[in-house]
């Protein structure tokens, strides 16, 4: 029986569901961190507008970690339309990301809530940590994808994905080390970085 | 190979999971803050159902939140069916809605707790710019959706979201503007906004 | 172009996907709700034990929310097979549907937390009206997904639904009028209608 | 009608992308459970890095349940491909293990919480327990499958899921056993018989 491979392979569609669930509930998660202050302990609309305006780091974070999560679902979705089937070193290498993944919310909070005071080397440090784990993530997952590739996956496209994965690595891991000392300048790195994978050219498309 | 930009171009599936995904968080996380008081320090069932009681703006905030979010899902699902293709300029503006959408129960939760109270005004004004950041984002991805639509779409349905969408930024801004000196207002516009948005023909179905 | 109201009607999959997300998430919160206590104020094993023990009421919460839950999913994944189409009437009714359900965390912790104690019948009196609230909801999305039946249903099906739905409303409020004399005998009468509705035949599979 | 089995009948899709979704949740949720410490109360770096170390324990709970609830999900995404149909069985008993890992979450933080402390006994038998409550619904769940087992699933496949399963529930058990007298030897197993399931071969690919 010939068909046999194709109707009890594992198909990439749950796959892509679980991992774009992990994806949803870690974009998500931040609004939690957004607490409405105890309004009962307050009678004027001025205390109101400055408690509220006290949770700006709580904002950033949430505007940060979701375009930090959004730019990854955007490379996880591109990436998946090269893979050919679904091999045991994609499933575990995907977990691996997923991990990574998961836990961007936490160095997030941590990065908006120390910015500008006594711990912002800390939370730089730990927000490049995590973004030189995800980089590496993808490039675990990426050289598993290649292993399995579609046929036909065209050239011009592999080649563009390889390019613009090599880059993290180096670049976020350089970002660490200098962020112990320049923790501005480790923060600008990491965001040029992100703002090269928010164009359209570095995902092959 | 004519089949290549089919079995590599980025179908609405994963987009439509990721957004699903992010819509059904959002809209379940407001039943997190109807937290239950601490019931071992109450010894008469007459104080725990005035302790339930006083919950009241957390069940108006769950319920409002829904209605507000589901309203947003279902134009978002409309939306979804003339989209042809899944071009960068889509993903980046489906996640910036993504984003407004996320954001939707802390205001919720603002306005539901300081209606009636000091802080009503600024309860109302960040609820209506919540309003028209959503208003804006969903017409920037009706712009990019267009870019893109699928061949066939009838222009009576097209024509139909034109018409009701073009009426979300002005409207919601004039109700933000209102809202500053007359908040119940702002309100009333607001609310009158999302009934039209619930009607069925106002989804050009 | 006979083809246009297939392809730019809405199909069931998205409507599925975001219900079935909601679902989830409703039945996986309460796991949220057992909090592990501070163990770093005990010193012994015997402490900590106990303060294990003292959650159970958490444990309990957990275990019947996800019965309920799960038992409406069942429910609500048989009812879409004889979907034939999505109106306006299926999406409202269905969200009217999912915002009992995401709901239903809620009181089931009241619940489990007032078993017992001075405020049972008011658990029960909340824990019947959500058991009520759910019983019109799906018989108000069975009314409109009977408007838009798929061809060819088979009648024996549709009728065991019609059956075993038609008994949940007047059942649940016989409940809920009940339990505020004696909660205890609501509470029987709940359970035996959910187990009632965990057997296979009341399905119309 | 011989068209009507095939159409009415209940498909996995629905039952997959639930699944998923409870999975996503619960493996995802430990995140939540690692807290910022509250840094407006510390003015020197040193003071939050020694904060941010000792929230060690919540580290290493996202870790492990990440790794557990990632596993489960293999095995669950590798045994639904013999699915030949849903029968209520198998709606059933897959409920049920959803249950199961939608605990997990909790003894995986009591357990990261307990070790090396007063606590540690108890939180490996908790742990151990919920891994065998964890066996014993995978091997319920796959009697199920195995009622309604898709046409042609390869034997080699079933009998290498059948052999890899029938260790779980009884060394699982032994673990739970010996972790009463011996905490550190039942953790040993559990890891041991975790890092087996990780391996390609037990999933019959």
């Amino acid at each position: 029986m010939e068909m046999a491979p194709e109707r009890f392979g594992r198909g990439p569609e749950r796959l892509e569901a679980f991992s774009d669930g992990v994806f949803a509930i870690a974009i998500t998660l931040l609004v939690l961190d957004i607490r409405l202050p105890d309004l009962t302990q307050m009678s004027t609309a001025d205390q109101i507008g400055r408690a509220l305006v006290a949770l700006w780091p709580s904002y950033v974070g949430y505007f940060v970690s979701f375009i930090t999560i959004g730019n990854a679902w955007i490379n996880h979705h591109n990436l998946f339309r090269f893979l050919g089937s679904v091999s045991h070193g994609v499933l575990i290498s995907n977990l691996l990301l997923l991990l990574a993944i998961g836990f961007i919310p936490f160095p997030t909070a941590l990065l908006a809530r120390t910015l500008g005071g006594p711990g912002e080397q800390i939370g730089v440090v730990v927000y490049a940590a995590t973004f030189f784990a995800n980089a590496l993530a993808f490039n675990l997952l990426w050289v598993q994808v290649k292993r399995v590739l579609k046929p036909g996956s065209p050239p011009a496209a592999v080649a563009a994905i390889n390019r613009s994965y090599r880059l993290g690595p180096p670049v976020s891991l350089g970002a660490l080390v200098i962020s112990f000392a320049f923790p501005v300048a480790g923060l600008a790195i990491i965001t040029g970085l992100m703002i090269l994978y928010l164009l359209p050219r570095s995902t092959g498309a």
